[in-house]
């Protein structure tokens, strides 16, 4: 298989529709549906991958920004996250330690004693979340009555109201939502899929523990590369999916690809735009309606340097409240510039997109220099990431489901739809919505088509 | 302007593309959509409908069956009812009452006294109810703590847990939802903005009192044939709104259309399927995805003559666990013709849908045989109709808001996106959801875009 240069991937609208065959047409380049196509391949089977932007990586992004690229997506890799390790190694791309050495700057109300009573709800979702099936949430005991609540209302009894703004805080920088918008199950759900609250929340030791040199967007452009030009189309969003009874006809604007079988990889909250024929069953329908992903806005901040770490700072900030509630260090390794990244993240993202920009950028600013100094005040490059603005997107980190949904509408996640199947960081029962679950998504995904397919 | 038949209408899919030139394109031909396409007409504007059904009346319909025709969707108006009403006349279209003399059956764990614990509870909801104002529901004094739990988590504080099955049936009826899926806010919301719990619930003075001869459908087909074939497009499926500085283009199957301003008049849950061009504010697309519609099954029964009238009964059926929660006698005015129409909601809906066909028959014949006698299990016509399953709606009655919907996403509701205005049921501060509510919405939607057209 050759392997061409990125830039001749992007080929862009065309005026007139070809027609491929292919043993699998695969909707979506994020990481989920490249690994599908990457094993699709290895079984002997010849996918052809369909991406509706002009780039491959999906919810993984490395944008231009004076002086640099910024990563605007996912980005951290950590313990137990095996299968983005391991793609790591087969891809060459190499990691390094998120910069984490030094004092984390904490903004919260109640100070440590909040942290201490967040700490204590934490351990008794984490003792709930044992309960949960990761595979199969809806069938754990309580599942229907955890269902039937939103985590705020769980939070409100659990008798700590010191807490409460840490805890906020932590629900926004995991689910990108609050904690009235989550079923208490998914919270647990959640927790269970990931393996405990530390590895959600933690840098070291946890989530945030790694980065990826040229940013985690390398791995989908070097698996892009290798699947070569022939059998990924990018600007070609896909708009219908017909099914005969030997095979399906993935029609995308300027290529129709006929394929044996499908594999959708896309976050559900915009699997409705694609029609399908004969129509999708009813309750896969309505899934694709209870999967609503939040809203954050991620900003980088570039610097001449980390001057930070000179003042024993570690560039991370924990605040309970808005607009800004996270920040870590996101320099490239070496040091040899800065960048910090700050999220905003719920309602703070909400809130901060209705303003006007020169009010957004100073209210991010005026957060960052407060924290760091005046410095941090005055970057050199600042770039905004809206994921909500991202009309192939919609929102993130994942698609999250409000109460009433995990116990309805889960068992249908990776249920196929005949000879479509279904893959993305939402159908992992292992780091959903993470990048770890995208990969193991695409990897669930093909061998349940390769199963199919070569079955003697 | 020409009155043609219907059939007339009836344009179905083109291989070639049209171009027409509008005041206004409107999307959806629907109640919400008809009605605003009339009162731009009158207003001097030229509308054109586009519709991607090859029917208009949205979710109202009439559906052939052996024998007749039943009522598919929504069928009832009641009191307070008044656009609905006005609609009615001008159109020729003639009420009756809702056949009720005589007993309703009922079935209810606990009888009386769950109804009592019922009506208790009912009473406090409509005093919550009396502070949401009605076209702002975000801005209740308690919006914030109503809109961060569930409707179930509420109920079950709320001290009656004998009524917890009754409550939960007049939610199913009411919402075709489960309580655990939907906001407190939004219950509350939706009481206000029909008025009271008996206006939702009854059938005399309430919102099952009268019924249209020929069927609620009637109202559409009418507005349909005197906006004329020349302003209707059906088999039209709208794929793409572009907005310039002076007006949009808006691209349908079949039919493009230029014109000043859009109204788009199509449920939230799939507006998401039209893309935009400039894209839709972030806010704008989350909303999309955070309104999903219920799940029913209706289903219609036919036999030679309401027998069950001559028992003394009137047809209805009230009981507490499924399939079948709810029926009415759905019979045509003079009583030639028995129909009984039977409910499935919410999670009794989705589970029917799981089963064959014959054994969903036999479910929901088994009930109608045990309530209203050996005949009635005998029907001589047999029609359900599982909205979920159709691709154009994908659920009903209509789009409910879970936890945290209304307060971040409620203010968008009717915002326009630049010249494109928004309708639709779900879009109505009265009668939100019903009937009453889509002809509201298509007249404020045609008011704001003759206002903002025929500016002097």
């Amino acid at each position: 298989m050759s392997t061409p240069e990125v830039g001749d991937l992007r080929t862009g609208e065309r005026a007139e529709t070809t027609e491929e065959t292919a043993d699998v047409a695969v909707v979506g380049a994020g990481l989920a549906g490249l690994v599908a196509a990457r094993d699709l391949d290895r079984a002997g089977l010849r996918p052809v991958v369909l991406e509706a932007r002009d780039r491959v990586g999906g919810r993984t992004w490395n944008r231009p920004v004076p002086g640099g690229t910024v990563e605007a997506g996912g980005q951290f890799i950590g313990p137990t996250q095996e299968r983005l390790a391991a793609l790591a190694d087969e891809l060459g791309v190499a990691t390094f330690a998120t910069y984490h050495e030094g004092r984390t700057r904490v903004d919260v109300t109640g100070g440590g004693l909040a942290f201490k009573g967040a700490r204590r709800v934490l351990a008794e979702l984490e003792r709930m979340a044992a309960e949960v099936p990761p595979d199969a949430p809806w069938t754990a005991d309580r599942a229907a009555e955890w269902d039937a609540r939103t985590f705020h209302g769980w939070l409100a009894g659990a008798g700590e109201p010191d807490a409460s703004g840490v805890l906020r805080m932590l629900t926004t920088a995991v689910f990108a939502a609050e904690p009235a918008e989550l079923s208490l199950l998914h919270v647990l759900a959640y927790i269970r899929s990931a393996g405990s609250v530390d590895l959600l929340t933690e840098v070291a030791g946890g989530a945030q523990e790694r980065r990826f040199a040229g940013g985690s967007h390398e791995l989908s452009v070097r698996l892009a590369a290798r699947l070569g030009a022939r059998n990924l189309r990018l600007g070609a969003p896909v708009r219908r999916v017909r099914q005969g009874p030997d095979g399906v006809e993935v029609a995308a604007d300027g290529v129709t690809v006929r394929a044996r079988r499908a594999i959708v990889a896309v976050p559900p909250a915009i699997g409705d735009r694609i029609e399908h024929d004969p129509p999708l069953p009813g309750g896969r329908a309505q899934l694709h309606q209870r999967m609503p992903p939040g809203s954050t806005i991620k900003v980088s901040c570039l610097y001449e340097t980390p001057f930070w770490r000179d003042e024993g700072l570690n560039g991370g900030l924990l605040r309970d409240r808005g607009p800004i509630t996270v920040t870590f260090d996101n320099s490239p390794p070496g040091g040899d510039r800065g960048v910090l990244v700050a999220f905003a993240q719920g309602d703070d993202a909400r809130r901060l997109a209705r303003l006007p920009a020169g009010a957004r950028r100073a209210a991010v600013l005026d957060v960052l220099g407060h924290h760091f100094g005046e410095r941090a005040a005055r970057p050199s490059g600042y770039l905004e990431t809206d994921w909500t603005e991202e009309p192939w997107t919609r929102g993130c980190f994942g698609g999250n489901f409000g109460p009433g949904g995990w116990t309805r509408y889960g068992p249908l996640l990776r249920e196929p739809s005949g000879l479509v199947h279904w893959a993305g960081a939402e159908t992992s029962a292992v780091w959903m919505n993470y990048m770890e679950g995208a990969v193991r998504s695409g990897e669930r995904a093909a061998a349940e088509v390769a199963a199919a397919l070569t079955r003697p």
